[in-house]
């Protein structure tokens, strides 16, 4: 029996210091032998479901075709479900925690085309305890799934718009700027923020950041090596997004910047005081949601 | 030439901070194109011989049958033999130094069916030093079995009762309760101790935690989340093993507990200060070894 | 369309903290299924270009024939060159930043055979910013020459010559001793230095280290093991280099040496004070460079 699906990409908060990720490798490989994963990465922080789901984010749109096995799940053991959710007819599959975890990764690519909860015991490990359903569960569920076990095997059909949704920081306007909020700091130090170098364009090359008390210029740049010896940048990093960086050394230190922080971004005031009076449009939060 | 293994599941204390653990697989893959490797972890305390080997033991019902290359080794390029060690008639070979690393996980799965001393040349490389066994003896030996070379083409068969041992700690009855160590301390801060849950089944839903002078009451639960906040849980953990632990915090910190300290679990004392009476079983150590 | 190329080699500063590699990854994978990826590590310091020269430098001899992608590249979106550097007549490609981060590599495999920039966007990822070449520039011309794209499709041919060399430090003559450099500090806490033993045999089996204004002596041995409780070793290493180690110890720590520090290494004076007499022929800085 050969799957239409060759791939998993395997995200946890796991780490790698002790044999969970080898074991679950292990169960897939026994299971699947011919299915690659490929690692997309285990150190999410343990148990912060919403780091996990904007790392997911982040790398949808560059995965690979197939399935995806995404586990961070403070809840295991308990009554939250355990599910597999199919985006683009079948072209990808994921499988995790119905906890918000993978909400994102799944609204970007389309939203969810068919869902099931992962109950059939024929495609699950016997466990010993009720505490690692990376190994008895989704793990085996995915390489089932690249086994060429149809979605529909693993348990039953479940409303996709039941699915535990995502709901993202957007940036919103206020005092002639926007509020932001720090999404992630990269190894590097880069602090990216929610907003697009569009939303800023308006206010020329230059920048007022402010963080708490602390008021800093920034320069909008293309490179990181663009920007100035000891001046901050604001640079369209590699989502597409505005990241606060400091040319080879950490903005987030130097900025005591950490994901989840508030940052104000807005033009740099006119001499007489005044901010930027240009009839800004609203910025709507939204939450992500099934597609049509 | 084609070999029966196509898996080589991989541990070490190499880290992944250089390229030693890239240099073994570099070597393998020219060795043994076809294999996969699986990491089951690199990240073994450096020199931990008996650490690496509880990883090696919680991890073995799981891994893929093939080649189990386990490289923990303060004593590389001494006199300890290098050696590869059948189990299972053939089903899995575990390459690795004759230290104790790899004896547990072989009686777990039934003990040795043959063993070798891999010394011949022929299927090793050529090293400038003879400090990394892993790139010139270990590895290229496990690439060999999967490239098809027969076991005993890597060196003399040896008795398989002159591998080293391992000595597991096992629990011992003290004061009406049991005397415990602990095995591991995962990542969540959760620790495992080396007793299952039929070992305090009759004390009831809650029991006694003493560490040196500290005295805690934890609740026996199925599920980290069931425990209450501020309070501590025994958790039935995913190796069917109770591990002390706190939801979504870090038992090893707030109790100060660390792989290999003592610990003991026992009855919470009556009213009347007397503890169980229940005539217990005496609790033997146990040294591993060989299947008969 | 199938390549020559099986195998890419992969080298970063990435880390694993967050998806980078894992995307570079699933970007190679959508275009070359059958390569297989191996991780020579990811964690080298951030752009710290020497460092990670010299990492590769040490795992080229013994990296399966193939694409090696390197990546640590502080000049990112700047006017340095995206470069593919065939070697051994294109038995191996090595791809990426022209900054010195591939030259050691190149040279200790014979030097550059034909090399081109990477300039033909039609096997490269359009990209919201211009921060993340890996994932671009880079994993998308390894991936294509694995699926068999010639090297010349990917731009134009550039003098070999042209490329940035590498100047690696070579220990020289000083006070009837040598002033040698720390390469590499491994996560045992052995310091690898810039000798081998065959500069230090006259001097016999223990000699003087100076740090600073430290003076140790060491003896030169065989094994980590044969070091003496409490005394440092000189050990030929893996690599058949010098390292100042100590027997399950760190070395490093105990003398406070890291890579890129200067350590002295020389006789033991005579009783009388006097050094070592022999005349020692100078040992000359080179600068590597291409084959002829």
């Amino acid at each position: 029996m050969t799957g239409r699906y060759r791939t998993i990409s395997f995200l946890s908060d796991f780490g790698t210091v002790d044999e969970s990720v080898g074991v679950v490798k292990s169960v897939i490989r026994s299971i699947a032998p011919d299915a690659a994963v490929i690692d997309i990465t285990h150190e999410v922080a343990a148990h912060d479901v919403k780091a996990g789901s904007l790392t997911l984010a982040r790398s949808a749109q560059y995965l690979a075709p197939g399935v995806v096995l995404a586990v961070v799940d403070p809840g295991v053991g308990t009554e939250r479900r355990a599910v597999a959710v199919e985006v683009g007819d079948g072209e990808s599959v994921l499988v995790g925690p119905d906890n918000g975890l993978m909400a994102p990764a799944v609204a970007m690519v389309g939203g969810a085309t068919r869902a099931v909860e992962l109950v059939n015991a024929d495609f699950q490990l016997p466990s010993p305890g009720a505490t690692f359903g990376a190994r008895d569960i989704f793990g085996p569920a995915a390489a089932h799934l690249c086994a060429g076990v149809p979605l529909t095997e693993l348990g039953p059909l479940i409303q996709s718009r039941s699915l535990q949704p995502a709901l993202l920081p957007v940036a919103r306007p206020e005092d002639g700027g926007l509020e932001c909020e720090v999404f992630w700091v990269d190894r590097f130090g880069n602090a990216q923020l929610n907003i697009g170098p569009e939303e800023v364009v308006d206010w020329g090359d230059r920048v007022l950041l402010r963080i708490g008390d602390l008021e800093r210029t920034a320069t909008v740049v293309d490179a990181y090596a663009e920007i100035e010896v000891g001046s901050l940048g604001l640079v369209i990093d590699s989502y597409g997004l505005l990241s606060v960086s400091v040319d080879r050394s950490s903005a987030a230190d130097e900025l005591g910047l950490a994901a989840g922080d508030a940052i104000h971004v807005g033009p740099i005031p006119d001499a007489d005081g005044g901010g930027s009076d240009r009839d800004r449009g609203v910025t709507t939060p939204v939450t992500l949601r099934e597609r049509r």
